[in-house]
């Protein structure tokens, strides 16, 4: 200690983000066969593109100093009641949720249920929400939640569009009393796919011009409650397809799309107990009748039957999926919001029907005073109403300026009018706080008494509901607090995170998520703002979004960041169009081609083929890289058309290319942009920036490199960093100011995604610093290259860099076993299960391989304990390849085994039961069981139920 | 909905809390067969002790508003920047064990660990910390913690007096540098003991009186390090034995107690990351040398083998607990501060040796600098010191008012010297502030950098500790995030806990520990406080100290309140005394009698014992009622030394004795106090009071009735309600104004125990209210009787009132199964585990009995299965009744059956694997899995291991 700094200086979060001490780290040095870590980085790194300079970074904070930091920007945010509705209300979490679920890591920190044996527990409650979205929407089929109402209704049109044959002489009819910002999104959508839009007034449209789909609003978003039922009727005269954009706790009380007819329903589960969070995450959802559920996007759950013939949930109709259907698809969606879908679900679960029922009359009840009370005060409101109220006839601007000095935000309509939304939270003193407040000046004044006495419903008797919801048992036995504790506990039991084992996904980056970084996500100060609500009341905020932008820029060496895309898929689409957007600035609107590499995430070609981009495939040599000379060939050809190149850098297959510059020149030499998909972004942190190496546009996930939780399946955030001359071009939004003069449009719902989960990626940044972060990098290229070189001997390792070396992740190659034994790699994921671990990614990039990917985060001990299990594995094949095994029935076919197998009277199985459950001496240290044995994907497909299966079937 | 509050009222917080819904408690009615819970109250509850009139309570609120008002509440306080130290220091939880173990059902609201083999994981971090004790006190055993350091001391002191031969001429010596709360606490334990305590300087102190025992601080209560060793040693020559009370973090640096020769250790661990809380809980231990382990109070763990010869953790030396030894015993403790000490040895295992020694090292430079800097300023302060700095020939009422005006506290120490001590906190910007408010008016500054160049070290080279610590394994592994996340979530899946299922412990009210109750006490504004924090800063705590004071009062029908008692136990001691010393107060202090039934909890009798009374056992009659002849009988032969009666209401039989009052008005008439002992509060709530039937004074277990949860064995609170002639007589506190004016003296170190656990309680009763409250304790009693009428035929039930019916607990009867087929209580308490569930209080107060409480909190489903569970395990022992299974190995001899038990290649058992691991079908469900199987407990005694065993035992 030679200064007094050093003196004060406190324990590094690095050391506790990093799971290797320097002890350890010199061990995989040595393993790797190299003598420190900057030759590692050397021999990995193209020379041309490392950085030569320091990240300019800020000396990084302690965990303490960093939430001070924090803790005084939330200050500076000021939580008024907020009124503002327009698809956003305030809500009560319930407790128990809250704690055990949105603060619990062993569910925020699970990965995607693709291995649906150890993740019974999420698709049990995604099921939930599934079943209770079918229930209040009356439709078929629904699936396991979207990003965000306007990005839903977003979606529901390019179905509708594609189920109507892409018919681009026909248009999207656009109801006028659609949310705003669910306008913006989809007729952005709608422009970059060809596809006309008409507004109008649903109510009185004559159909006199060609379309194909409609979308409405229900109720409306300035209140009405309408008859939908004859435009539905009219649309389907003319084979129009109609979405309802519903409020779901509306639908509680009102007649359900279903009955009115309604081809799709869309909306948000945000009112069922999740926090506003400035805007997000919540999860939407898209229902529709169950023809139509082959083009559904997103996740679906199912039903299926396990190898015991227990009922085993799934994903189900995988094959629709993005990430297989390539540029056919109609959607990039990915990542949903599997942790939010499940706070809705578990608070239907809490409530139950009668439970929900009682807290919409409840809003409804105090609408309807509030109406009587104001109509008492001389004004005129809408006649009928779920919870929002349009006043007209008022001073707005004197009106808001009375509630912003009693800590209110009113809904800005317009001069004369203004809105006002009751939520759940809605007290009878905040009634006669309104009444009062729009009795100023008008001499007259009410109290909720009375207004009480004059009330009317707002709903007509014949828009009610008289269907029954959320009947099954799942939603009538867990009312108390500890059934509900109970409840979760079960389930979570059944789900493996990170909280039992390595998750090494590779492409996936499943790193710690550090409880400091978790903590400000549950503030008040952040959870609590309405997205919509005055800039004055977020400074906090808004400060935090600026620092972490400028971070972001400082990082990946661009000039502009938006941060409203919410989810990696849409960073895709939104950095795509704002090189549209900019090539249309100059008059360069005929671009539409995109080439992308064979290697590419299927989300490339579907972001790009939404963006109305024509993809040309370019191919890749047998290690992997682009081949230059087909992507020379196919620059040049489509150099007139060539509207970008998208490419991941280190690429998919895990090597650094030698030849990224020269990648980026040509493509911009043929007047090209290059956009870089930042999955792999972990690997170059600190070491060098895609901004600096040629790309112009690159997305970032920061659910992947920094540390927002994967949650499940979700929430993500995919915020895009641009060089300046599409900085003009990045994402605005209807609402609140922000993005570039020449915007692209509006992608997602909220100005700033999923603003309430930015603090996390905030905190890491400021926790670690330039040091830290580039140790991280290195260390997880480090602990990649051990595995490789652990592994090597096993299994082939597919690709490496010119000297010998992977990036942050490597791939195994398992085809050749298929011959020699019959295994398959699905057989080893599933036998992983029963080591206590979760599978790394299979079969991508390259079927019938794995990719693995453990990060900085793990330690030593655990990733020698994944080489061993691995290595066991590679055993246990080597029997059957011997002859000693069986080919079909084998440890590996056989697994996962349950509990209930293994402790089977009858055991028919040629290896011992010991064997089966416990391979390893680690496994009798800490067993993680998996609840159902190999899930039969077939007999699912084939019988496909989508909502929470009758009791009897599980007997 | 008829008025405008009912369209407003929300949910109820009562259906939350309380298990069955309308419909369930139809069904238990019809079963239990009386037609409405009226009824069965009337007939269960002796009409003479009903209560006449509602509780006085206002209307319930919900969970929003009650949150609400804390924070009203919280807002109140002022958090200061601390310098207090004396015994409590800031602190950094760190945010990985705050989120993971303090705020997680899954771990607080685990019981004791009685039923070990389903308990591991507490127990293991309970050996971790035992281990840590020892390792820097440098002694031979520690146990596994007590209520604070003042009554560790105490503790000490009774123990070094027993050994000693309780020879009443010779003295305790006192040093006047130790911590003024620990001083009072140590002197009224005395005097009830009959011992004298000499005070005086330690350096100085010629052993010129006789002694038994002293007790010294290390370093002092003013900072100094002196050398205490040639005091030991003058000590010992005199067969005098040492009790040092030590700062642990100082410990650190320090030579330990054990090379100074101490023979006893005592002192908190609060400064290893637990929040001060304003006092508590926090986990003090107690550390001696092994001749003396049958004299420790307090649980201790130890390591002995289980049925397969692993290793496996429990509670040793249960011989010596106060339950077991009754009068003999020198100590009533029972509650430890399991989720504290828990908190504690993790922080260790967090921290590591290196870790540790870092911050400790921080901090005792922080020191010097700071020493240095007021040196140079002109004060003169101690020469020695590791974090406590005395400054003497200042204006200390100046220099509190500028500091208070800064937002700092000071310790006051008298009108020219003030104290201030550093911790784990404390940065160079808050030395550079301290060093600011001394130069004000001195004419004179330094800055920190000077002050850094000047500074020596305040711990004498001789004096710094050469040994190592915490070299065991486990605390050299987990200091990344994710390996700690990870050893935290392998230790809980270990343990089952109300997450789980239903722990009906009887006497022990295991209910549910609602989230809402829990989330204040993580707010910092209620953590972080000093118990000595001047009262303006803590108005919000007192405001709601004395609201749940009030509320207490009505609930028991008693006048006054004390806080102060941080335990049932301490509750107990502070009752009796408050009785004696309102007889001394009258001139009676010749009454030195205490009449106990047979039936009482051993506390009892431990604590008659404590208070220096004289045990007369009452006899039970065959019904388990206080024999009324045989009372009336005692109290008339000691009617001249009659102190009191404790009376546990309803009795530790579970049944509303008819002749309570009685009872009572029997030891009035001759001169004797009624001393009730609140355990079984659960089953009065609302329905009658014990300050209305004759109680004195009453202790509470709010960790039972009143929602505080377990932690595992610990925190608890055990405040008392007194009649107005007590009231004179409560504990006060030497630094904080509270209590009566003729106090008893001080029983716990913080003026109100472990005051940031009260929210729970508060909360509780707030958001019940009157009805809420009222219905628990009827559903409580409904349940417990469905519960003996479900069992009755399969078990007989012990003990009814006059009408048949129990309380809120059933006594089954398990005695003549050990003739009919060898089965012994424990058996059946394994077996349950096989099932799931936890088993109910075993042997107590009857031996070879279960007594079962489900609390009001529990679910019909929930109960049914366990009634379902223990009658399927009738009807295996009926098997072996009848011949068809073996009375050596059966289901209930081997029980739990461990996974890899039941997957063993080899299986010679008489039973299928299945029916030993999956006995039921709910089990297959959700199965827990005991991670060992039978523990050997004459094993664990011959072989007593109580530090953390070397890795190699494991194999």
């Amino acid at each position: 200690m030679n200064t007094i700094e050093s003196l004060f200086s406190s324990e590094s979060f690095k050391s506790r983000h990093i799971g290797l001490n320097a002890e350890q780290k010199k061990e995989l040095l040595a393993a790797v066969g190299v003598e420190t870590i900057e030759q590692l980085i050397d021999q990995t790194i193209p020379a041309g593109i490392r950085l030569k300079k320091k990240l300019a970074l800020e000396q990084p904070l302690s965990e303490v100093s960093a939430i001070a930091r924090l803790k005084e920007m939330a200050k500076k945010n000021r939580v008024c009641r907020s009124y503002i509705g327009t698809g956003y209300v305030d809500t009560i979490v319930p407790p128990v949720i809250l704690r055990n679920i949105l603060e619990n890591p062993g569910w925020y920190t699970q990965y995607t249920p693709y291995q649906a044996e150890i993740a019974q527990g999420r698709l049990e409650a995604l099921l939930n929400f599934q079943t209770l979205v079918m229930d209040f929407t009356g439709l078929e089929i629904s699936n396991a939640s979207l990003l965000d109402e306007a990005t839903a209704a977003a979606e529901a049109m390019a179905m509708t569009f594609a189920i109507q044959g892409r018919d681009h002489e026909k248009s999207f009819f656009i109801a006028a009393d659609v949310h705003p910002q669910t306008i913006a999104v989809v007729e952005t959508r709608a422009k970059y796919l060809g596809i006309k839009t008409v507004r109008g007034e649903g109510s009185t449209f004559k159909f006199d011009q060609p379309l194909f789909g409609a979308l409405l609003q229900y109720p409306g978003t300035y209140g009405d409650v309408t008859d939908v039922a004859p435009f539905i009727q009219s649309a389907h005269d003319e084979k129009v397809l109609v979405t309802l954009a519903c409020d779901l706790m509306a639908l509680v009380l009102l007649k359900s799309p279903g009955e009115l007819g309604a081809d799709f329903a869309v909306g948000s589960t945000q009112c069922f107990g999740v926090p506003m969070g400035f805007g997000g995450p919540h999860a939407a959802f898209l229902a529709t009748k169950d023809i139509y559920k082959r083009q559904m996007p997103g996740r679906i759950v199912g039903v299926s039957k396990d190898a015991t013939g227990k009922n085993a949930i799934r994903l189900a109709l995988q094959t629709r999926e993005q990430h297989i259907r390539r540029d056919k698809a109609t959607s990039n969606i990915c990542t949903a919001q599997v942790l939010l879908a499940i706070m809705a679900s578990m608070y239907a679960v809490y409530h139950g029907p009668q439970g929900i029922k009682k807290i919409a009359e409840r809003i409804q009840g105090a609408t309807s005073v509030l109406a009587a009370g104001l109509k008492k005060l001389g004004y005129s409101t809408n006649e009928t109403y779920f919870n929002m109220l349009t006043i007209s006839g008022v001073d707005a601007a004197k009106i808001h300026a009375l509630s912003d000095g009693s800590n209110v935000n009113l809904r800005r309509i317009d001069s004369g009018s203004v809105g006002i939304t009751l939520d759940e939270t809605t007290r009878l003193s905040d009634i006669e706080q309104l009444l009062q407040l729009f009795a100023e000046g008008r001499g007259a004044a009410v109290n909720a008494a009375t207004a009480y006495s004059l009330r009317k419903s707002g709903v007509p008797e014949s828009f009610l509901r008289k269907t029954a919801f959320l009947s099954h048992p799942v939603f009538n036995q867990h009312h108390s607090e500890t059934e509900m504790l109970r409840y979760i506990t079960k389930l979570q039991s059944r789900d493996l995170s990170l909280a039992q084992s390595m998750i090494p996904l590779g492409s996936c980056t499943m790193k710690l998520n550090a409880t400091t970084e978790m903590l400000p996500v549950t503030w008040p100060e952040f959870g609590s703002l309405h997205p919509f609500a005055p800039v004055d009341q977020t400074r906090g905020y808004l400060e935090m979004l600026r620092d972490l932008e400028v971070r972001l820029a400082e990082i990946t060496g661009f000039d502009a960041i938006s941060l409203q895309p919410n989810a990696g898929s849409q960073g895709e689409f939104a950095g795509l169009l704002s090189i549209r957007r900019y090539q249309e600035s100059r008059g360069e609107s005929a671009r539409n081609i995109c080439l992308i590499p064979s290697s590419a995430h299927g989300t490339n070609p579907a972001s790009a083929s939404m963006a109305g981009l024509q993809v040309v495939v370019v191919a890749c040599d047998t290690s992997g890289n682009i081949d230059l000379d087909d992507l020379r060939t196919k620059a040049e050809t489509h150099a007139h058309h060539l509207s970008a190149l998208m490419v991941t850098y280190p690429s998919t297959h895990g090597v650094f290319e030698e030849s990224i510059q020269e990648i980026c020149a040509i493509v911009h030499r043929h007047g090209g942009q290059v956009y870089m998909d930042g999955a792999n972004m972990n690997a170059q942190v600190g070491l060098c920036r895609p901004g600096d190496f040629g790309a112009d546009v690159c997305h970032l996930n920061l659910h992947k490199t920094f540390c927002i939780p994967h949650g499940g399946g979700g929430p993500g955030m995919g915020p895009i960093g641009v060089k300046k001359h599409l900085a003009p071009h990045l994402p605005n939004h209807p609402l609140v100011k922000c993005g570039g003069e020449e915007s692209l449009g509006t992608v997602s719902a909220a100005p700033y995604g999923s603003a309430s989960i930015l603090p996390i990626s905030y905190l890491y940044i400021l926790m670690m610093g330039e040091e830290g972060l580039r140790q991280a990098t290195e260390t997880a290229i480090l602990s990649a290259n051990y595995i490789a070189r652990k592994l090597a001997s096993h299994y082939p390792v597919l690709y490496a860099g010119k000297n010998g070396f992977v990036a942050h992740e490597c791939i195994i190659d398992l085809r050749p076993l298929k011959e020699t034994s019959g295994v398959e790699v699905e057989d080893v994921a599933k036998r992983l299960m029963d080591y206590g671990f979760h599978a790394p990614t299979i079969s991508f990039p390259v079927p019938g391989t794995m990719m693995i990917e453990p990060t900085e985060s793990e330690s030593k001990p655990e990733i020698d304990r994944f080489v061993e299990a691995m290595i066991r594995i590679r055993d246990e094949i080597r029997e059957i390849e011997e002859g000693t095994a069986d080919r079909k029935v084998n440890l590996l076919k056989n697994s996962p085994h349950t509990a209930e197998r293994v402790t089977r009277e009858k055991w028919e199985l040629p290896y011992s039961r010991e064997r089966a459950a416990f391979p390893a001496p680690w496994v009798k240290e800490s067993k993680f069981w998996p609840s159902v044995a190999r899930i039969d994907n077939v007999y699912g497909e084939r019988n496909l139920i989508c909502a929470c299966p009758p009791i009897e079937s599980y007997t």
